[in-house]
């Protein structure tokens, strides 16, 4: 199934498809093939999609959906930094606009469903209310966002910190990608410019909300059987990167009661994370996914380890907390083995919780679906995040199989992808006539 | 000082030198001269050494030694696999050799007394039987093996074990070079083939014993404030490559209680080994060198984890029971986790004990020089270890600065450099009536 997977997305979603979905102007049929339609572009050997931010497949792709919102009635505009919207008139023209959408980069060779199902979802909106002759009071707008993913600078949510004027131009300046070229080579290699790209700031106050459809990423859905979910609020990722500086020394010539070994002090500390995120919130996570030993030799005492924390929740203060009982557990340990420490927080982005009254019309809109209210917190990182910190913004989960993500695999029922449609609409519905 | 060390190597050695360790022919200007003639040979930009296996230098080492040898008055030959052998006769022909050397070949950017001063530990005894008139009643033989570090096959002891016959065809023709090069090109480069390379092999029951001098590489001998001392054994590694795989998942997306981390897994073997070696035995040590983590990303559960274990012990019996502990607490822990283990013993060289009587005659004469004695175990390889499986073999540390080796700054005072010749000439008398 997986290897065959891309090549016939739509074939694929349809052959268990519920056609009792498709309803209120919804069409599973027309997301199946549109989601089929992007997967060719930047498809790799393994059926996975690279598309990664800025590159010609991103660009594609945004042209692709930009001629399927114009054919859907929406008028498309291109902004400074790339974003695409789609916007349709709302019936009293100086409301804030309701905004959806998501992103069509990919990370490399990832899966189909990361980014466009959000997109498409936001466009089936329109198709819909095209098709029942429904027009909303408020101005509504489908997005894409450039490079969500950030493959290409290590970074992410380009095109949604430009809107949101949240770039700082001499650190986005001074990027290189892997290429060796610069964030201004590459912007302006599809047009772009720098005074463009900075000049996307958009006045926020003139949003009333955003929404975004996304895959889970993770297995709380599937193991509760649920198709979609509410998301609670986003985990902004904090970054420590600690260092256990010891003695280097013959594996064999060093008694053990005389070492410094900067492994062992690291070991302890990777073993003994994994209980705090418990100890201070039930959503909190720690993760230690990169070390490097020095000098990694088999018969080498380690003298030196770095290794990076990634540490997240959906509670600010909860994220300061588990940061500050990893240094003192770091602390400990150090002392004990007589290694000098040094540490550094090289990352910290807010978390975002989603606001109440946003929560509230997605559990009334589930409550008549007859779909069982989850809330679950994103650990990864969103545009809505980045939206979140200035304008009410929610985000909708849909089921993922197995969890897998970022890979040729991932994988979303067209059933999901459908409720998560329907979703998204009562929600946007029921924004318009707030 | 460390940055002159090699340039006045001579004159360094003979600055706080106490003469009166000049006695019986032993001359501490000679050796101070000799080390540094040698260090000159391959000097890197940091005064270390640069004498690989096979090279020129190593070449040009032996060259320069062999000229001492013959002016020493000594018979040089070089076997097929480039050994370099200086013979005094003995008054008895007939009698089994007493040989006595090490190597002159290096790490890269190494010191200048691992290898060296056992030469000329070996050929200063020479020397000194020569001004006193002293024919011994075996022959004597001074020797200079081959490439002992292996720095260029990641290989060593190659000389040693060609002399012992040990080496297997098959494998050591399927070597390559750090350039590329076969074995086989490597030393018909020296002017050696492959046929007179496992001629070499020598009848080992026609030397009655071996007896190696060499830098102890660690601290021991520093702590109790003693110039040499006595090997006890030599711990031949035991290498085990540990691989934990568990599964790979987003870092913000998984909650801790549905990890299968490898990383976690392998902390708390880490954290847990130093324990063990003492359980087993005083002299035992296990080191965590090497470990790579997979995929190796911030955000990223690590799904696999690769890592070595090097096990040493001078006691056999002692080694195979912690190789055992360390398998049986890795499978503790992963059961306990969930994750998957496997390993395998990549490497198991064979520990070597010095015999009794060869360790009494030590004792005896470090009793007349009025030195204390010490048994220490090495826990790096040496060629005494190849040729202790076939014939008596003995070690003699000296003190090493800071335990500090494979470094340029390695260093042993002229002081205890002397020290080792009057203890290994001590040693070869007494063998020599025995």
């Amino acid at each position: 199934m997986v290897a065959s997977t891309a090549r016939k997305l739509d074939e694929l979603l349809l052959s268990d498809y519920n056609h009792s979905h498709d309803y209120g102007g919804v069409s599973g049929a027309r997301l199946a093939q549109r989601l089929y339609e992007l997967s060719k572009i930047g498809l790799t050997e393994e059926n996975g999609s690279y598309r990664i931010g800025f590159s010609a497949e991103e660009q594609q792709a945004k042209l692709l959906v930009a001629k399927w919102m114009t054919e859907a009635g929406l008028d498309v505009t291109q902004d400074g930094a790339g974003n695409i919207i789609g916007r349709l008139a709302g019936k009293q023209a100086d409301l804030p606009v309701i905004l959806s959408g998501s992103h069509v980069d990919s990370v490399p060779n990832g899966g189909h469903f990361d980014g466009p199902l959000g997109v498409l979802a936001a466009l089936e909106v329109a198709e819909s209310w095209k098709k029942t002759n429904h027009q909303p009071e408020h101005p509504y707008e489908v997005i894409i966002f450039t490079d969500e993913e950030g493959a290409r600078f290590n970074g992410g949510l380009t095109g949604s910190r430009a809107m949101a004027g949240s770039i700082e131009a001499d650190k986005q300046l001074g990027l290189v990608d892997i290429n060796g070229a610069s964030f201004q080579q590459v912007i302006e290699n599809i047009g772009l410019s720098v005074p463009s790209f900075f000049a996307a700031k958009r006045d926020l106050s003139k949003i009333k909300a955003y929404v975004e459809v996304h895959i889970e990423q993770g297995k709380r859905l599937e193991k509760e059987n649920l198709p979609v979910g509410i998301v609670s609020g986003i985990a902004g990722p904090s970054w420590l990167r600690i260092t256990f500086t010891g003695a280097a020394g013959h594996a064999g010539n060093t008694p053990m009661d005389d070492r410094q070994d900067a492994l062992v002090a690291a070991g302890e500390l990777i073993a003994a994370i994994p209980h705090l995120p418990p100890s201070v919130s039930p959503t909190a996570v720690a993760t230690v996914g990169k070390l490097q030993v020095h000098p990694n030799g088999v018969n080498v005492i380690p003298g030196k380890v770095e290794m990076f924390v990634d540490i997240r929740d959906i509670y600010e203060d909860k994220v300061s907390e588990l940061v500050q009982l990893t240094i003192d557990k770091a602390e400990a340990i150090s002392a004990k083995y007589g290694i000098t420490l040094s540490y550094e927080q090289t990352l910290k982005v807010s978390p975002m919780l989603v606001p109440d009254d946003m929560k509230n019309l997605l559990t009334v809109s589930m409550d008549e679906m007859g779909i069982k209210p989850l809330y679950l917190p994103s650990g990864a990182g969103h545009d809505a995040m980045v939206l979140g910190s200035h304008i009410p913004s929610a985000m909708i989960f849909a089921r993922s199989k197995d969890g897998i993500s970022h890979n040729p695999a991932e994988w979303t029922t067209l059933d999901d992808c459908v409720q998560s449609v329907h979703l998204l609409k009562k929600m946007l519905e029921r924004l318009d006539k707030n």
